[in-house]
């Protein structure tokens, strides 16, 4: 099979040649680049010397040539090599914000300043979250060329740290649903921010701190806030308020999510009872995950951390009840450029294809 | 000036010798260590070789020297050279948390383990935090030797982020109290873990990787909402609960404390005001600290960044709200071994003697 | 095919385990552990959790149940394993140095402070650089059981490094036998130090900082002046003279290592042929290592960096001439965990098994 | 006295700033920009917040107020603002490379490719090497106005290292000269590649990672190896030659340079002497730096490491013998940013003026 990959060369591209480039059911790359048409991706990533090569390319001759496409570009600025996809009739998986918010041009436009080129695109388009979708993408798949909004890396994490909080019903789930928002309190490492140097990565000016930034403001929450109010939708509770703030610290890769649950009045204790409650409500989660190949719901002791999941599709997820028994309080570590990005649209492409979900994802989280 | 450091090898030692030794009206440090009684402190720390220099002592001998003494020990271990200090009638400033309660033994009790061994000494020690405490150090100070407990480094940075929001009246003020917990999210530097090499700040395991630890158990939890507490109540506003999550991320200094107060009805907006409301809380907070010599409240564009208050006094504070309104997002910077311990306690024996608040402190924070 | 490992919870273990899971003709892993025994290596490196998996056992089980044992202890505990092994007729492969000195005990003893248990096995082991030793590897697998000394990390990019200019004649040959030492001035990542937390590799003690350690007497130096001197024998050349310098900088894994060796006379130039001279060399270097699966001469323009091996069992070999032309500078990039420990390792199993050397090292290096 | 800095948002520049602003002797700073013009410092460097103030003129405007004019400026840029300074007969302390190679305009030219557009600036002008020419410096300020070319980063850390063994006469002195190059092994931290970010600096490109860049062909090998051979000349020593490596390193600042310098027949010695003739030789260093204020001639068992001179002007030495006692191993630390930038300028401002030469300069290095 052939698979294309259109902006090969920013580093969600350049993951995920990485990453195709040891699948077992790829058997040739064809790559394509604006800033570096007609070079060798080996000259641009010289990591990739002999190992990962190929001229780089326009997007129209990708297109023209590949069984499926990823497209790793800015946003807005893709959407008409999804349209030529569509009508080659090949599945197309995007890793720009364009088709992660389905029909809701709305949302869209005040997030990112953009209307819709190809409405009707957007109305059959998937957003990429296999915990939550896997089975309509499956769906999709028998029926023709898929189109898929690969998740933001932030709301990946999120996401999976809130879903099991939103189940059974408004008055038996844990989320105490208008009790407050979720608060979502993340740290990303410097590779989220892009290949592009720009001062907020400088080496200098990044490294050895650590700051919030967009806060109140990053177009993420908006993301986060619709997968958990569709989630929640499902078991009859109401939309969910979403409170988000990223922070950028000093790591290349990783993101490490602390998320702030009101809890339930039926699930809150009194201080002796917190840790048989925790367990309780870590075995809710370890269940409601049992089935999925990359989510960890780690045993009591163990808290997330971005190392046990680096360059791996894995996310970790902690469960911890305050003090006082009134907040559950989640964490999910996933590695931004793998499950956040790369990963997660190859996971993508193993769904649409009946291909076991961990082919090409098979690495194993390095502690360094 | 003849001042002692109790302790002085180990980190927080180390840099109360450091500054001191750049403080205009100390003549002669004498310093104290148990593991390296006898070599000198140029040999511990070679990076004070032929500056900071002076052979180990014992803490009886710098005791019988002094005539102001820092102890920088681990906790439950040093209350007799306190009652020593008393008996000698000289300041004794405590860098432990062993006098941060007063005489609340019960606090201390439950989550250090111990019980107080000298319980008057208790009663008339005084928290060290000059933004709460300064008019009252100065009247201790009139009357005799005092004994101070100096603040642990997350408490510092998370009280002067939410001392503002707990003025006024309990209808006027920011925060609505029992409308939730204020979570206080916070992120320290490995220097926070001290001189031992433990797995948990060996460098291969900490480096380039982000984590929560102690979640819902770390001992600062209770002496932040200690100082909440009593900052409430001085305005007749009930007891604040709060959440604190510290992590640990792969940078020298620095904490960065990102804090989430529930807005009172009355200061809660409709988005489109959100920019006026905030400009309106930071303007409150602004003139809340206007005669801090070392609190920073930043102007609109800015966010609290631990490189630009590095290795100085200062505790930066940026100020948000959320996008609907209902949330006052604080964020705090403060460098942990300055502002959070060394240079707080030079701060508060400053203030003892009358001194120049910023004298000895006078460090300009460096980007990097 | 079982493979085991004794002394799994060292780092070089664990990396170890982490690629022998990956490894397509291994079916299973034990692993042995003095510290940890009876526990899980799940429990002591989280990142394995539900991926690496297995109780850790007695070395003595893991001698009896595999088909090929890796060793990975402290220098001069483990000779009697390798004994067991060669007893049980099974292939040994010994990370530490115990085996790297063939039977040369003096070098041995004076480096490393002991005498050899089994004197005998130290006549027929062999050192496992597989450019130096691979053919030998090969023929000694024919006959038997093989004891194997891996390679110390330092002397493996060092060696890659020179080994071409000790090539034709003592005329004919780069170096300049007899003109001065060949310096080799390595710096190296902190994963090189083991998991055993120690003040040197102390976050706060080693970050953003850096520093040679050892100076004249790291005990890699007579394992690469033996390299060295071995290939130069092969072609005539006298004994080579090596000073080695290695620096610890604030990186998790990788070896940089810049290597000045003198120019012989035939080979020196003018400013003015630099240029070409240089592209000569190169180009020789690139025809002596044009067999070897992980050696890759960096073509002009690029120099060899630690990030571009990341993670991989590449040697990355650039090539320069000093101004004068009197002086060859070669640089080598490894890192230091893979081609400087287990990978080398598990190449050396792939030789001994006939597989293709590069099994279970198919890991492309990663940027960051 | 009113101190002036054109060129004063790059990284120099606001080092020099906030040097200076802790200087008793400077009243006033006055400062230029031509990015930043009409801004203020403290917006460009938030971390100045409140202490560092000043709007950003033009450099004319600092010319024509200054009581003495620092220039931290690119290359090639900045002559004719000497030139206005010497007019105006005030000194003038330039951190560029121009007035570095006094009037050998060959050099320059090479190296930096621009030729001398006031020639005769350049036969007055003076190296600020303080350990060089301070006394030359002492004089000149006797006659008028001087202008001073501040040494390079790598310079100052290299020649400071080699200087003492050059000393004596061609047969007494450390070094052979003839027996073959001076080799300068050199590392930075990332601050010494300015505020501009471009890829090299990026973090995600730079951390976790090490590697020498402009091998043979970096521009401060010409000033290494002139500063070098005119302390040789001064002992009838024939001129040098150097092979000069840097590399980049994660860290912010500091430069570690180990350098390999071939021993004199005269203090060769046979492996069991190597101690006594270490100990001899650093004696020797110890006594030839015993007036300088900020070199540290460390004692045995100690190595120079950056992290032991950060944020200070000191330049740690120490001295090794290579085990086969041929080769002389010394190692230099210092900040870049200080001793290799602005601390050295306001050094060589200190000796102008006769000032105490620590002025200003009394910042205690820092371990982390």
């Amino acid at each position: 099979m052939l698979a294309g990959i259109i902006g090969a060369t920013g580093y969600a591209g350049a993951e995920l040649a990485r990453l195709l480039s040891g699948h077992s059911k790829i058997d040739k790359l064809i790559l394509s680049s604006v800033s570096f048409e007609g070079d060798n991706i080996e000259n641009v990533y010289p990591n990739f010397l002999g190992i990962v090569s190929g001229k780089l390319v326009k997007a129209e001759d990708v297109i023209a040539a590949s069984d499926v496409v990823f497209a790793a570009l800015p946003h807005a600025v893709g959407e008409h090599f999804a349209a030529a996809c569509m009508e080659r009739k090949i599945h197309y998986i995007d890793l720009s914000a364009d088709f992660r918010f389905d029909d809701d041009e709305e949302v869209y436009k005040t997030w990112y300043g953009k209307t819709y080129q190809f409405p009707e695109l957007h109305k059959k388009s998937i957003y990429g979250l296999p915990e939550l979708n896997r089975q309509r993408i499956k769906e999709l798949s028998q029926k023709g060329p898929v189109l898929i909004g690969n998740p933001g890396c932030y709301p990946t994490g999120a996401s999976l740290g809130v879903f099991p909080a939103l189940q059974k019903n408004p008055s038996d789930c844990l989320y105490a649903a208008g009790k407050g928002p979720i608060i979502v309190n993340s740290a990303s490492g410097t590779s989220g921010g892009g290949r592009e140097p720009t001062r907020a990565f400088h080496y200098s000016e990044c490294a050895d701190s650590a700051a919030p930034y967009k806060v109140a403001s990053h177009r993420h929450s908006p993301e986060i806030e619709r997968n958990l109010s569709v989630m929640a939708a499902k078991n009859g509770i109401s939309p969910v308020q979403v409170i988000f703030t990223p922070h950028l610290v000093p790591m290349n890769r990783g993101i490490i999510s602390t998320i702030y649950i009101p809890l339930n009045d039926k699930w809150r204790v009194t201080p002796s009872e917190i840790q048989a409650r925790t367990d309780e409500i870590r075995s809710f989660y370890a269940d409601f995950y049992k089935d999925e190949p990359f989510v960890r719901v780690l045993p009591s002791g163990l808290t997330a951390a971005t190392n046990r999941v680096r360059q791996s599709n894995y996310c970790d997820i902690s469960v911890h009840v305050d003090l006082n028994g009134s907040t559950l309080i989640v964490v999910t570590a996933i590695d931004n450029m793998v499950k956040g990005a790369a990963g997660q649209a190859i996971q993508n492409m193993n769904i649409l294809y009946g291909f076991d979900e961990k082919c090409g994802l098979e690495a194993i989280p390095m502690l360094f």
